[in-house]
Parts: structure tokens; sequence; C-alpha cells
């Protein structure tokens, strides 16, 4: 629904995606006067405990989402894999913000690469693989290296296998599923950064610091601002975000992930990656800014300005994965520390279970 | 209950109250794993959509309040009107942060002077009245002058009368109802201050900056941070701060009212008033500080260790009252301001709707 609604306090935004960030966004939403309706298929999600309504249905149950259509004003999403046909079904009857557009290139590399390309964005190489024959052709001219992702559904480091020699790529699309993929060439990267851009209803951008990203096990660890980056860089940065959310007519807070390559010639960005959503690289923001991402998200969503996305601190966020979140009794006797939690019921390995900001005097 | 029970993330806190201060209460609860229970007489409470759980009860149905504490981990409150016998019932059952003892002395003017004295804290000259003749002598004793204030329910200036001269005295102790009252004696003062201080099950104590208060119509309009005295003021209001929640064996946040009095001498304080509870001149520190009042509260409620009370930026916090809400979206478009809403469903001359967070560099 392409309507300019604008929300007004006490009005309600509708989430998909009862996880922590929809939780998060949750609680900003109720910081600024508004209401949510948290639709989400698993009984036990840590946002149901901080929103007005909720709902547990699958994503396809049409009945349970035009319930949910019709007692929300706006909708967003805390996940890119919100499948298409709900997306264009509840946008038939509520606004959804970001768009159904946003969501189409999210969920396949190979749109997303063509979309990123097409904005003027620079990326590394890429080629559409269909076949084993596809990836040892696109191996060959990578120069018997890159990196083989699933088009579709790949998070954390799942759905990818790294080819580092021709032999790497024997019999690999069969073994990554033989579903549609990518092959991006390899890319010698100092370190992954990333950037939160948001964009209102009017056209209005506002994109916060470059943070520097560290990854354990394929699962992000930290993420520091500032990035030590140039101001080029961070110019950049900036300006290649502006560019994607604004070729996408994109409402909402984005996450674009780049890889910072460091040359002779000096540093130089490739995004890698957008996500059509809060992200885990953005949570510094919320100890940081006046402004956190999850409020940006909302005012956009709201059809409402943008609030700064100036910082007035140094930040280094650490998720707390897994068993990590046993040791919150030490994080609160940290003075510079902010303990974050998801109130997830069970711990499991590999599971976000919550992060720390830890905060100092702007450098 | 004096047992030293320490929460765990998962735990439930049980908040008698379902105002703002009950919601931001359950919101920093929610940031820090913890669920909340909000027990609230009124059916359309704000707390109610950012909670897990919430009972709709008098405060004196003893049944609702077993059922109530049978659910809960630890107990706290966010008005000081909390009434004895309900605090005194649950106590019997689980702990209850700030105790009974917090309650008694701040729910009667008379106890609550005569604590702060015996504490050594400064204070203006009080008189026990109960009647008029106690009145018109306490007045000819303190020059003619006086606020006459009944000991129990005054707030927002309710249940006060200013006395200027003898005659103003004239019937004044019918006229407020001829209850159990004080006089105060009239002291010359710059302005109100207020620290928001906080103790924990330890007895480690955290004291926030001190806070420069303006009132518009008996009702706090804003707090301003830093205030303009002296690092001696200030080191006095924390002091005598410290005085007070030592003196009760308080655990949790306290605002602190006091009378800043500039002579030949220097600047002086006299505490005003104490509130055992989170305290609308904190709201600045939301945003302004690493550690919320909000989140120190549910921390030293837990029995977790104090964040720390340092701010990082100065900060000036405007209430929103009545129909002031209705200028939300103007403040979306500061770019230094954070709004912050409270969810009322009717908007009411007098009633606190919101409150907007200015902040800037540290100075």
């Amino acid at each position: 629904m392409n309507a300019k609604t604008r929300l007004s306090p006490g009005d309600t935004i509708g989430i998909l995606g009862g996880g922590q960030l929809g939780r998060m966004l949750a609680q900003s939403a109720a910081s600024l006067g508004l209401k949510t309706h948290i639709f989400c298929p698993d009984p036990n999600s840590p946002a149901f405990d901080v929103s007005a309504t909720f709902t547990v249905a699958p994503y396809e149950d049409i009945d349970a989402l035009d319930r949910f259509a019709s007692s929300v004003d706006a909708v967003t999403y805390e996940f890119e894999n919100v499948p298409g046909p709900t997306a264009a079904h509840l946008d038939a009857k509520v606004p959804v913000r970001p768009g159904v557009r946003a969501l189409e290139v999210s969920q396949d590399r190979l749109f997303e690469k063509q979309f990123l390309s097409g904005a003027g964005v620079a990326i590394a190489d890429f080629a559409d693989i269909a076949s084993q024959q596809d990836l040892d052709e696109a191996v060959a001219r990578f120069g018997g290296k890159g990196v083989l992702k699933t088009r579709r559904f790949g998070y954390d480091g799942k759905g990818q296998q790294m080819i580092r020699k021709p032999e790497d790529a024997d019999g690999a699309f069969e073994k990554l599923g033989a579903v549609p993929m990518v092959l991006e060439a390899l890319i010698p990267f100092e370190c992954e950064v990333s950037v939160i851009v948001a964009r209102d209803l009017d056209g209005g951008i506002a994109c916060y610091d470059v943070a520097r990203n560290h990854h354990e096990n394929h699962i992000l660890k930290t993420s520091t601002v500032p990035a030590g980056v140039s101001q080029a860089t961070l110019d950049a940065a900036r300006a290649m975000a502006g560019k994607i959310v604004a070729g996408l007519d994109y409402v909402g807070v984005m996450g674009v992930e780049m890889f910072l390559v460091r040359e002779a010639a000096g540093e130089r960005l490739l995004v890698n990656e957008i996500a059509p959503r809060v992200h885990n690289s953005g949570h510094w923001t919320q100890d940081a800014c006046l402004t956190s991402q999850f409020d940006q998200h909302i005012r956009a969503v709201a059809g409402w300005p943008l609030g700064s996305a100036e910082r007035h601190s140094d930040a280094v966020m650490e998720n707390l994965i897994g068993f990590d979140a046993d040791g919150w009794h030490e994080v609160l006797k940290e003075p510079a520390a902010r303990l974050h939690l998801y109130g997830k019921a069970e711990t499991r390995e590999g599971r976000k279970m919550g992060h720390v900001n830890r905060i100092s005097e702007k450098s």
C-alpha cells in the first residue's frame, strides 16, 4: 500500500517476528507512545512480553494475517525472510515499511547484487550460478577462488562455501543443495564494516557512523565505533548507503555491510550485503546516540521525521552468544557497560541472548 | 521480608502502580532480562502495555495480593501512598523494596521531618499541628509566616496553604480538613533542586548530579543539569542524600528535593521532601547517563550492584503536561530532543502525558 499514511501517538505498529529485534522495536515504539502488535509463529517469542498485543500463527495463515492487518496502522518486520506472499497480502491492506521491493531484493543475493550494481554502488565481482558447469567457469574466471553462496535463506555463514583453490569447487554445487547460487570474487579485505542508514517517508536520510565488525564462528561478536577509517571512507560509506535507500524508495532502517579493502592507493569499500531492518551491528546506537536505530526505525515506519544519527560517545558492542550470557553478573560490575538481555527462556549454543554496550568519551 | 534475595534474569519483579513510572520501570526491567507483573486498580494503566503480566484489583484485595506475591520474586512500587497494610502483607511473603519503613516515613510529613532531622540532614524548622491553636502559636514563633501542609496525601501543591502574614492562618486548620498537619518555616529559597540517589542491597550508594527544578502551577515543568551550583553544594547534596538512604537501610532509587538558599555566607541546602521511588526530576538520566534512574532502581530491587551515575551529557528535561503533548510532532523535528510519551489514552489538563529530554555536550 503506497498511501502516505502517518501515524499518531496511540496508533499501532504491527511487527512480523518476535525475536530480540522485534522486542527492541516494540520497546522503542512504546517510548514514543505507540502500541505494537507482534505476529510470530513461536509461542515463546521474547517480544510478546513487551507488547500490548500478539498473535501466534504461521506467516501463511491468511485469516490471522487479515485480523492482524485490521488491528494495526502500519506493518514492519524484524527479518528479511518474510515470505513474499505474506508481505504482498498485508501490503494490500496496510502500509508495509520497508516495502515489498526491499524484501524481494534482499531475499535473493543475485537480485541484490544486480540492484546494487545498477545503483552505482561498488561491490565485488559476482556470477550467477545455476549448475556445476557455471561454477567451474566462474571459478576459473575469478582466478581459482571465490565465495559460493545460495541465492536465498543464508545467514550467519550458513549456505556458504569458501573456494580457495579450483578443487574446492568440485561437487560444491551439489553439496550446497543444487539450488540457485552466486559466486562472489574473493576479496582480500582488512575487515568488515557496516553503517546503519535510515530513510523517512519524505526522502530524508540519516546515516550513523561506520562500525568495525568482528565475527567469531561466522556470528557477529563485536561492533566498534569509531571504526578507525578515514573521513573519506566514512563519507563514501554514507554516500553508498544513501544511494541504496534512495534507489529502493526505502522507508525505515537498513543495515549495510561492507568490506574495507586496503590497497597501495588507500582504503576502498565494497558493499557485501544489505539487511532491510534494524541490524545487530547497530545495537551500539542504543547507548551512544540520542536516537537509537530502533527509535529511528519506528519513527520512519510511523511516517515521522528521522531523529539525529549523531553519536555522543564512542562505543563497543559485544554480543552475548549462548552461555556468554551467564556472565551477566560480571557485566553489571563494569561502570562503563550497559547490559541488554533479551528475555529468552532457554540458553542455547550460538543463540543471541543479549549484548553489552561499553561506552567512553567521544574521541 | 528481610531475606537478601537476589534475582536472576528471567525472574519477575512485581510493581504496584501502573502509571508512567511503573511503565518506565517495566521497560528497564525488560532490557535487563527481567519480567514484570503490574498490579493496579485502573484497568487503563499505561504500564500494562509493556509488561508480561498484569492484575487489575484494589490495593486492599488480599486474595489478589496473595496471587500477585506468589507470582513475583520481589515487589516495588511507583508511588509512595501504597497503603501500609498492603505493603506489610506483601512483605511477609516476598521482599518489598524499598522497604516498609521508607513508606511509613515518606507518607507522613511529620515522621519524615523527624527522621531527616534525626539523620543529621538540614531541613527547615517545622511544627506539629493538631489544632488551630497549635497553628496560631507556631505561626507566631515562625515570624508570622510558614507553609501549612497536611501530614498525609499531599502532592503537586495539593493539601497545602501558604501563610505570608498571621491573618492567613485564620481558619486554615479547618480549611485544610482539620487533619494532622505540619507548619514549615517559610524559606526564602532561590530555587528547588533535587538529587536522585540509589542504594543497593550491600549498602553501595550512587548519586546522580543535582538538577535545578522549575515548577508551573505547582507541577514540575523542567529539570536542568548541571544546576549551576558550586562543587561544595553538589558534594553537600550528595552527602545528605547518602545519609538519608543509609539511615533508612534503603534499597532502590529515591528522589530528594531540596531548597537552595543563597545567603551572604554562600549557598546552603535544606531538604524539603523525599520520594521513595523513581522521580520525575530524574527523567533526564534516561538520555544523559548510561544508567537511567529506572535501570538503577531495577538493579537495586533485583539485588544487583548499582550502575554508574555519571552523566555523559548536559540535559534539560521538560514535562509535557496536558495538551502540551499535542506538540509531539514539533519535538520530533528538534535534532537534540528525545520524545518520551506515556501511551495514556486520554489527554487531560494537568495530566503528565510525556516528557522531552534535550541533551547537549557536557559542559
